[in-house]
């Protein structure tokens, strides 16, 4: 006996361990063969399940599979496609269900971070309400570590080691050039809203006077004289001043520090150069030599490529598209 | 018998492999004991040499020596200093020989880039004229593989492997999402003059359209029209644009694209954030969604730290001062 078959899609920024996160989904449904049928992929996220762009996972080897722990990137492809609210996009909704029901989905995994959840909730609501079973689980993704209820999200981990070796790194190349050299060295941090990653280059420090010296949070105020005070006592007790400022750092107004006027497919101001802002008003005032650096998230992603990258291409091969227009009653 | 000392220094910005290079020396000395007394490395480069600040190395166990091959930074500190002509700066030169006599030093291992080997071989010059014999070895270190006569230098190898490697999951990530979300993807290079980190970025394609789609190499003038009808193409075609960008890139009048104004010890411009203005030329212009990234040193180490960093922070408990004043005679 074969159980209903499952969907899964990634969503969002993709994280050094979302692939790991997709390994589980498929062996767990390997493995519980009775309870779940097939599983299928959405090529690009839930964008897949709207094109009905699937991809047939069973096809892959065990080997494939347990190879996706390795693997960078979103194997199946991710997106930042938000479906709104139910009441104004209630046809989206509708259709992912209509997918659903052509290939006998009663099981939806989402992969991805707060809006994805919040996605996973309303398909949830909607398949009771047009009388379609489906279990709806959203899988924690996000290197922000901002999920409610979750203590520590995957992807959050990684980045974390990575930030504070490379903090760590950063501070001893500065420690054996600063007599000479640059005595400031600022890094931009990822996280928006919330300062874990920020944070977690506190973790780079083991005794007093290492750096980072100075982190500035989303959380906290900026405060421009307060925190050109902190890099002169640095400079003055350290020869040396290594900052790590959050991407979402707000003055006492509000506003972002850095925001470029842009804004991304989900609404959010899209953000970046905070550290070249910091590091020109250190330079401007203290008139030392500055260095900064913007890594995004390709250098927060510490894994190594396979040699050959498996399901490779987002899986061309194997992609599974059942009709190339809609089933009759879809719109 | 043992033969005269040495005195070894590091210079400049480190490599990941600056300190397998100490290691060569270090070790050599010690299997060629007859001909080579102890190792002094000078604390923060030649610095320790003119304020007469010495690392014996001898203390060290050869387990010490031989983990200085993956430890990160310059263990025994670098500096950003010239020594300047001869004719116009013979007191630092002469100064030099003098603390080089004093601890019989009869070899001189300067481990850095064009202008420490060009320091060598003044020192060498000088030694002669003065009557002080003195072997002078310049150590080829250097990332952006621009020194002369050197094929391939020590520090360009592991830039080359994380740049491409950097770029290829970068590439990988915004495949993965291109299709809602970022379509070009910014990455600058270190080399101010040289093009072989940018270059170096094309190891990350190995199938026609692969990342990286366009390299600017700051030996090919900048044309902003060129660029753009590139970048177009680049979306036409694979829905995506992935860039190396050098931070020495220069427009047809010969002007750096992104100077900041600053000049280092050396007096060379000090550049950054060429990225993001090519980001903001191509966001203005094709306004699509851009993402920027500028690593510097720190994410270009890919060392392992050791769980207890040897030689501890510039080796402070080992330091060798052997008179905090000059010696008589010395000015």
């Amino acid at each position: 006996m074969t159980g209903r078959n499952a969907f899964y899609a990634q969503s969002g920024g993709v994280t050094a361990v979302i692939n790991a996160s997709a390994c589980g989904v498929l062996q767990t449904a390997r493995h519980n063969s009775g309870e779940i049928g097939k599983v299928y992929a959405g090529r690009n996220g839930i964008i897949g399940a709207l094109t009905e762009d699937l991809i047939d996972t069973s096809v892959e080897s065990e080997a494939a599979v347990a190879a996706l722990k390795h693997t960078p990137g979103a194997a199946f492809g991710s997106c930042r496609y938000k479906l709104g609210a139910i009441q104004e996009h209630r046809g989206q909704y509708e259709r992912l269900i209509e997918v659903f029901r052509a290939h006998d989905i009663g099981f939806f995994f989402y992969n991805g971070g707060g809006d994805s959840q919040d996605t996973a909730h309303k398909v949830s609501q909607l398949g009771a309400e047009l009388g379609y079973p489906i279990i709806c689980v959203g899988i924690p993704k996000t290197m922000d570590n901002d999920l409610p209820i979750t203590d520590c999200s995957p992807g959050f981990g990684s980045v974390a080691k990575y930030v504070a070796t490379s903090l760590r790194e950063a501070a001893l190349d500065l420690t054996a050039m600063s007599r000479t050299s640059t005595k400031v060295f600022t890094v931009e941090m990822m996280g928006r809203h919330a300062g874990w990653t920020t944070a977690a280059a506190a973790l780079a420090a083991e005794r007093d006077g290492d750096a980072p010296h100075i982190l500035l949070l989303p959380e906290v105020a900026f405060d421009k004289e307060r925190f050109l005070a902190k890099v002169e006592d640095a400079l003055e007790r350290y020869d040396q001043c290594v900052i790590a400022v959050s991407e979402g750092v707000k003055g006492a107004d509000g506003e972002f520090l850095s925001a470029t006027g842009l804004k991304d497919a989900f609404g959010h101001a899209q953000l970046g150069g905070v550290a070249p802002r910091v590091s020109d008003l250190i330079a401007g005032k203290l008139g030392c030599k500055c260095h900064w650096a913007v890594p995004t998230i390709c250098c927060v992603r510490p894994v190594t490529l396979p040699r050959e990258p498996i399901l490779s291409r987002l899986m061309p091969s194997v992609a599974l598209r059942l009709s190339s227009r809609s089933p009759a009653g879809m719109r």
